[in-house]
């Protein structure tokens, strides 16, 4: 059983300013994959919308496991990076969709149900975070 | 051996226009390590300024294998991942290290050499791009 990690709240606050981050999964050779993804907070879980077709998807399936790197958009970059326990989740995701979705576009929130979704092929990366490291200059 | 791929001439501009990326190495339990670096470009060759000491040198003197990230500062998120095979170099470094400090301190580049660098503990590690993928927006 992982134990999860206490996010101060100057981390938080940190994770919910930013609008993106970079998701490093493992693939099947254990080299890192590395891509920019938008996410949310929920507490101590990271919620990163994705398709399941998706080679992070699969990684995460596969592997159980993913990292998320954010970094602020000016000098002197603040940054932080959360891991841990990650798997892929289908039903139960429409209000995190609908938060990453109003993160990525603005506006209103979308009517979305997990039926919707699934037609789209949409699906929930889950972080749950065991480990924050790396902070720095989230004062700035 | 492995084979370099080449960097297009977009993806160039944005690399040598982009700051800082996110760094993903292996630890010994296999699990992604991240980190937010500076990092300059020389040609198919990426150079991070490190320390011998700090964790990403050491993932990379045992696994021989880095991936950079790079993202850009506004919506939509342009980015670029570029990986491959990755060394720790202690000899010659004077040139790219001093580049890597005017990127983040701009000004003159300072008077480096190897010695003085050996004395403060600083390293190249140098990743040989033989991969490039994830690249978005990058017109933008």
């Amino acid at each position: 059983m992982s134990q999860s990690a206490s996010i101060s709240a100057e981390v938080g606050r940190f994770l919910d300013h930013e609008p993106v981050g970079v998701v490093s999964t493992l693939r099947p050779d254990g080299t890192p994959r590395q891509s920019v993804t938008y996410f949310i907070r929920d507490g101590g879980r990271i919620f990163i919308s994705t398709e399941s077709k998706r080679a992070k998807a699969r990684d995460v399936e596969r592997s159980g496991w993913a990292s998320l790197c954010v970094v602020g958009h000016a000098p002197p970059f603040p940054s932080v990076t959360v891991e841990g326990p990650a798997r892929i989740l289908r039903s139960g995701i429409a209000d995190a969709t609908a938060r990453i979705f109003v993160k990525m576009a603005g506006g209103d929130p979308p009517e979305l149900t997990d039926e919707t979704l699934a037609g789209m092929d949409r699906v929930i990366l889950e972080i749950s975070v065991d480990r924050v490291y790396g902070a720095s200059y989230l004062n700035q």
